[in-house]
């Protein structure tokens, strides 16, 4: 059965990014909450395509790997997808370069008027969608012929999905830090541990794991 | 040396407490924060006085029971020690019963008029004093003859001493629930990650038990 996932950053302090600015989306803290991703054997291979073997292959590397398996559609917003950033360039196709990691379809969410499907080399074909994010998942989920639909993000956007019930595992990989600023995590998931199961798992790093399924 | 020594409580969206009210004040959710330190070997022993062997023994009850070690001398707050509970009683004696468990100096901070201090059976007296709390601390560190000295409480005093940087050790545990009111932790611990070394790590109850040390 198709579950939806989603996979956040956090600090100790649960704050998932911080220090947002047009010329470095992620924001300033990004480096910081992902040091221990970044690390990975699995990071290493599926996102810089290093094949050397290096990276880490501890705990961390195992929910890094988990979470690119299994994935039949991925939604995100337009800023992850870059949408706007460019918009007198009419060949701009987002942040993901000319063959994006994904593999899969990919909804675009955005309030902009409709564009069209956009295939890319690799699997990956973005479309853009406005409607509801309750109709875009039961498309997704279709899309996703019985796989699971990953919410990729950014922030906002996997928030709407918590908010709206709609997330079977959340897992969010914590970063011993303290950013002390930025967007608050928990405010939205008030009562998530009375409708999911919560465990927690330390890795080698220090980084907490914590996951909420259903 | 003498190392000045925190343990606290706290959820996984960073309350410590919450619901507190005068006929219940340690909180209404109190009970939550507390289950897997309550269910330990050591709390059954040394502070319910069941010496039956019932009890966890594993990560939980390491931590719980390097709280009780090392102790020479003991901080708390008024409200902890229960001072102004019962303020027409004159045998009022706080809420540590006839055998308290500190068996250690106690200084009890207040902002009211002097009181004699407070001998009682198995080796604890309390001493109340009104001065600033580095001047309690350079007392109670003389007092501990090179054993360290916890400051147990409550949650504001334990933060005042944390604003003030007097904190050599500060231990978290940190149930896996989310309370979503109540007293936040980290708003007085900004910047303790770059003072502290920061350990991680999760016991079989998925308590997360996080540690700052300098």
């Amino acid at each position: 059965m198709t579950r939806v996932r989603i996979d956040l950053f956090a600090s100790l302090d649960g704050y998932t990014s911080a220090g947002q600015a047009p010329d470095n989306p992620m924001g300033a803290d990004w480096g910081r909450l992902t040091t221990a991703y970044a690390a990975t054997r699995t990071f290493h291979e599926r996102v810089l395509g290093d094949t050397s073997g290096a990276g880490t292959t501890g705990v961390d590397d195992s929910y890094v790997a988990a979470h690119f398996e299994g994935i039949g559609a991925e939604i995100m917003g337009a800023a992850m997808f870059g949408l706007h950033t460019f918009p007198d360039d009419p060949d701009w196709k987002g942040w993901w370069g000319d063959q994006p990691p994904f593999g899969t379809p990919v909804y675009v969410l955005t309030h902009t008027a409709p564009r069209p499907s956009l295939p890319m080399p690799g699997g990956t074909t973005f479309h853009f969608r406005s409607t509801a994010i309750e109709d875009v998942l039961a498309e997704a989920t279709e899309a996703a012929g019985g796989l699971d639909v990953r919410v990729g993000g950014g922030v906002s956007t996997a928030r709407d999905f918590l908010r709206a019930g709609l997330v079977d595992h959340l897992h969010l990989m914590i970063a011993p830090i303290l950013l002390g600023r930025g967007t608050r995590l928990w405010d939205d998931l008030r009562g998530l541990d009375l409708t999911h199961k919560v465990t927690t798992e330390v890795a080698e790093s220090g980084t907490i794991h914590v996951t909420f399924t259903r």
